[in-house]
């Protein structure tokens, strides 16, 4: 169905009908507020926790979506995807929900914890080695071997609708928003908000954060075509992968801006987070925080969503003790 | 009205007048769930987070209700303590709503981040040696020359009707709770969840959790006097105190047992919360979930309340990093 050539373009009735499969197998999560961060940025910010989700990313949303969404017959054959990050984990979970199989290809350098996460969910690791010819060429083996549907981790369709639940819920949690905020990586999350957002809430502004280190969106936001980068480096680890077409078709038309962030204002933010508002977040999601610190012209006065993308964080490496 | 020798007891009442006087001034903290941590133990856990509460922690509540309590002639000389945990920060914070001088006695020798909380607070630090006698009479002149009203962490009236709010909004949170679980330290907020349980669902179990390297309450507890250790060391840096007269009343009335953990079950159970439940909280609180794993039979099938009492926590230094 979305395996084609031709690139098919989500509706705000796919975020619906997404919203509709996937309520039994998620958490609405809360929406957080910090007198201390209002004070310090002069805007009323609300923080979407996708942290608290299931698997411990919003990602499970637009996995679980692709998963619920299949016919039995395709189902039986299971779903398969290259990820090393919350894509595999939430895949994973989705699929073990469904109670098919899934398989993961990661490189064999992944750490040990994120393999053992995916096996936790029931996820069946097939490791390659650490580069894309590797990973293309022993993903098309998996599939040829199993038939598993390919569920890309941003650039397909019944992921971006899923995403976009996020954002339906937070205007359902907090009204009167004037912008929301998210971090952009592969644009899977930004661009189901703008799916949404462009849907119920055009006068809504929607701001994306990315880090300097790995900026390939916002110079392909300001060149007006994808430049994608070879292997950017960021503590944020989630965000180092390219823009694709159907994220960029959303991302280019709805974003009104995107702001970037150093490793170090990344790192304080997230550690200012932790302490302040005691909740564990990603490195990812500290830099729309680290983006409203340092642009308070543009935020200041307003009410904005901030979404929390993720909570998944190895503990015994913490980025602001390796400074 | 509390100075005297004459042991006050606070009644159910002083809760309820306490929860409306400190309603302006604290979060009604919300009460999260864990799949995780619910099939691990076989119980139902309710953890009330107060590790979201103003000042990161639940002693806000006490603060609070003695500080606003004051009357505007005792309120204008302020009020003093010495701690330099929670209570430090909780008093400053509460001190600071009312508009009133507050001073605390710390050692020299306290972390230079507790002390900066406190004064981020609006608290005056005035330091003593890091010496029982010399904490005494350091505080002593602080007292005569302020006269300010000696607000004592956790052996005073007003603090435990304080606390017994926190017990009072989860059971109006979660019904039909089996029991209710707490660290102790000194008692306050053990001593005010007896308290309000005791009125209002006296057939709720209230269990205390203690670190096995400061079992004084658990010694107290089982030979049916206080017994106080000379400066125990434990990770869960809040619950180094002794019980006191007035905790020890609602402690050898209301509380059906009191269970210990190790320092290492302790960590474990603070990184494995941390890391499934995506929440910042201490080690003290800890030692409850700890306490519950280990004693899956006392807890199993139980719909059980776990206070999770704060989140102060030094970023800089994980218990589990220093092992």
């Amino acid at each position: 169905m979305f395996g084609g050539d031709v690139m098919e373009i989500p509706s705000f009735e796919d975020v619906k009908a997404a919203h509709a499969r996937i309520k039994p197998y998620i958490h609405r999560t809360p929406v957080l507020t910090s007198s201390y961060f209002n004070e310090l940025s002069g805007a009323e910010l609300f923080f979407k926790c996708e942290n608290f989700q299931k698997a411990g990313a919003f990602k499970v949303r637009g996995a679980c979506n692709a998963v619920f969404g299949l016919s039995d017959e395709m189902a039986a054959k299971g779903v398969a995807t290259h990820s090393s990050g919350n894509h595999a984990l939430s895949l994973s979970y989705a699929a073990g929900r469904r109670g098919i199989p899934v398989t993961v290809v990661m490189p064999r350098t992944a750490p040990a914890a994120k393999k053992a996460a995916v096996r936790g969910y029931g996820g069946r690791i097939v490791e390659c080695e650490p580069s894309t010819s590797s990973r293309e060429a022993v993903f098309a083996e998996v599939v040829a071997e199993t038939g598993a549907e390919f569920v890309h981790p941003y650039n397909d369709p019944r992921v971006i609708a899923g995403q976009g639940t996020c954002s339906l819920e937070l205007t359902e949690q907090v009204e009167g928003l004037d912008s929301v905020i998210a971090p952009i990586g592969g644009g899977g999350m930004v661009s189901g908000t703008c799916l949404t957002l462009s849907s119920i809430a055009p006068q809504m502004k929607i701001y994306a954060a990315e880090p300097k280190n790995a900026d390939d969106a916002y110079r392909s936001f300001k060149a007006g075509r994808i430049i994608a980068d070879d292997a950017p480096q960021t503590v944020a680890d989630g965000l180092k992968v390219p823009l694709k077409d159907l994220t960029w078709h959303f991302v280019s038309r709805y974003v009104s801006d995107i702001f970037t962030a150093t490793e170090d204002e990344i790192v304080d933010a997230m550690k200012l987070t932790w302490e302040r508002m005691k909740i564990v977040i990603e490195p990812s999601c500290a830099v729309p925080l680290a983006v409203i610190l340092k642009n308070k012209d543009v935020f200041a006065g307003q009410r904005v969503g901030v979404i929390i993308t993720g909570g998944n964080v190895d503990l015994d490496r913490l980025p602001w003790l390796a400074r």
